[in-house]
């Protein structure tokens, strides 16, 4: 079996969290200064590699094999969140490119073909997914005038550092015979359950729904409660009631959470004429996910007929189905998995979107990941140890090895 | 009995209408300059009503009567809501010029002293009454720091339209012997019962608790719904649990708002960490409020106890208490509505905080207010009738010489 070089595979992680460090965490923010110096140090490492290293005309680095035949793209995303943790990404764009630097010095895998990938702006800096959505060609012009928080859009970002007009890497089904990705798990669940490697089964659906309650905006001193039509009253009996109502339809693994929300015009002294929440929720079923959207909207029209609130909820965008993993590259990273670590490793959804999720429909995807301590993620305090760290590689690599070689 | 004269009334209340008019509101916020240009024409207006007129250190409007002997205070604000109506404050000044007018034109009231005053910044565009606790000697330097929205200081606005170190006016015990205020209901109870006045008991008293929510921030993708402590969750709980607690405890006139809020950090896709939200109570008994204060602490304790969101409840700043009207006056005012609108008229707590709320400690105050049509106050669709506003103006007059008469 192939054997990947921890040392490596640690100073290399350690000399990408150098751009933007702080504290413990990153600040890496898509096509920000430290971000483009973190692709270009990828750009060059990846060359280092044997690989045929370019920054395309969306950000991502990508390395291409010398070597012919079948390919396995292998990679993740190098951008972060505003405050982001140090292994939110980036693991998974280091272990590529150790991956690809253990094949190439084994005489028994040199031969096989290992692409690696930083994709650009998985985070959503500007717009989740960038670099994944251009690779498989749903990235609409349009959304190259979306911006970031600071109201630089895409189009923009990329004039400014230098990419506009560089052609961007597209999937090339007659090389790729499938997509790797290795993520931290962002969630207690491994940890929780004394388990060293998750092999990932589907990527959860997302849906998400905004809430409006129109009432009638009066003088909170001088407006009897009998007379009110308060928004933030309806906004406070949604939040119990749909709780109840989700609990009820839930699957095993279904999450749902109101994440922000407001009441207007929101004075002291003011009864809020409107209200508003978000609600988004997950589940690797789209049936749970048909049932949850179903219940919301029961529950609009019910309060609506109650009054004195008219509530109504709506898709915010286009929803994310569940994605499943490819069966073959399952059983290849279970096997890799069940060599490294023997009976310490689990079949698993992800309750989070990777930018496998955007290549599943064009390319059998398989993913792993390893245990996040205390379960956090996006935050700053994110970590692994370092032994979860070089298993989840030597996983990776082995099921790598033994992929491209199934296809010889 | 005095008579006003209805034309004057309405063509002196258009004219300061003019200074910011929009639509059928006004937008006067204090300091502004059409609010300095109203303050400067409602001292000539008082100049040529027979009074001594200054704006004082702190912008409020004071005309003094040549007249000796015990004079009687009458006025309201100038200044109006970000987006105000027409009459809310603005009709009390114009009625104290004209009662100052009418009685000085009769010659059996010729002789009695009425002042008249154009409070500043009631409606805490930097700090709330800001000219009626200078008057009362209740405004401490600090509150000179308070600033607007635009982040300008007290003390920089009064240096911007020349009013630093210019004297401010101050309640004179020895000659005032009480201080009248009429205002729009601001409610919509006149209206609903077919009333023309309100002879206002009391002020009710105001408090404001800020209650607080602690959770714990997290992925809203890949934490299970059991691991959650959703601040927002617990803040949804309180807003349906304390109306219930709330509506069992209160009086014939309670009433409380939730008027603002935020669920922290305000991510789609992240578990609230904190929450807040402001409730504000009013009620003419001290009593009620103290029980209110009492369940809503109360309330946080048990939730907290219940877990897993900590929630505390505490005041905002300093309660205001309930104020009584001064019986004598509102014997007057009484006598005055029923001889100009007999059986037309009711008593009624006020729901609204107005300058008389911080006269009334110092001087004997008394209130009427005149219908609100719809109720609608802090809007631009506030209004009354002319003749309503007409009739106000009357029973104001004539309880003015009624209370002044008796004092000779």
């Amino acid at each position: 079996m192939v054997r990947i070089d921890a040392e490596r595979l640690l100073r290399s992680l350690a000399d990408l969290r150098s751009f933007g460090a702080v504290g413990n965490g990153v600040v890496r923010p898509t096509f920000s200064d430290v971000d483009m110096a973190a692709r270009e140090w990828l750009r060059q490492e990846m060359t280092s590699a044997g690989l045929d290293a370019v920054i395309d005309g969306v950000g991502s680095v990508h390395g291409r094999s010398a070597n012919t035949g079948p390919a396995l793209l292998i990679g993740s995303h190098s951008d972060t969140q505003p405050e982001g943790g140090w292994l939110d990404g980036a693991m998974g764009v280091i272990y590529a490119i150790e991956v690809a630097r253990t094949l190439a010095e084994d005489p028994d895998t040199a031969h096989l073909a290992v692409d690696t990938v930083a994709w650009s702006d998985e985070e959503g800096t500007y717009t989740s997914c960038l670099g994944s959505r251009s690779f498989v060609g749903e990235l609409p012009d349009e959304d190259l005038a979306v911006c970031n928080p600071e109201g630089e859009s895409v189009g923009e970002a990329l004039q400014r550092v230098g990419l506009a007009g560089v052609d961007r890497v597209r999937v090339d089904p007659g090389r790729h015979v499938g997509y790797l990705e290795a993520h931290i798990e962002q969630g207690p669940y491994l940890e929780a359950n004394e388990q060293r490697i998750g092999v990932v089964t589907s990527i959860v659906g997302i849906r998400a729904m905004q809430i409006e309650f129109e009432g009638e905006q009066n003088h909170a001193g001088t407006t009897p409660m009998a007379m009110r039509k308060d928004a933030g009253v309806a906004l406070f009996e949604f939040g119990v009631r749909v709780r109840e109502r989700l609990t009820a339809l839930a699957g095993p693994t279904s999450v749902w959470t109101i994440g922000n929300g407001r009441l207007l015009p929101g004075g002291e002294s003011i009864i809020p004429g409107r209200a508003w929440c978000g609600l988004q929720f997950r589940d690797p079923s789209e049936d749970v996910m048909d049932a949850f959207q179903a219940a919301i909207v029961a529950l609009a029209d019910e309060m609506t007929a109650e009054g004195p609130v008219a509530v109504t909820a709506e898709l915010r965008r286009t929803p994310m189905a569940p994605v499943a993993m490819d069966d073959d590259l399952r059983g290849h990273l279970r096997d890799a998995a069940e060599a490294t670590v023997p009976g310490e490793w689990v079949e698993m959804p992800s309750a989070a979107i990777h930018d496998a999720t955007v290549l599943a429909p064009h390319l059998p995807c398989g993913m792993i990941f390893i245990p996040s301590i205390g379960g956090v993620s996006h935050d700053f305090a994110e970590d692994s140890t370092d032994l979860d760290i070089v298993t989840g590689c030597q996983v990776l690599a082995a099921a790598a090895a033994s992929v491209l070689s199934s296809h010889r």
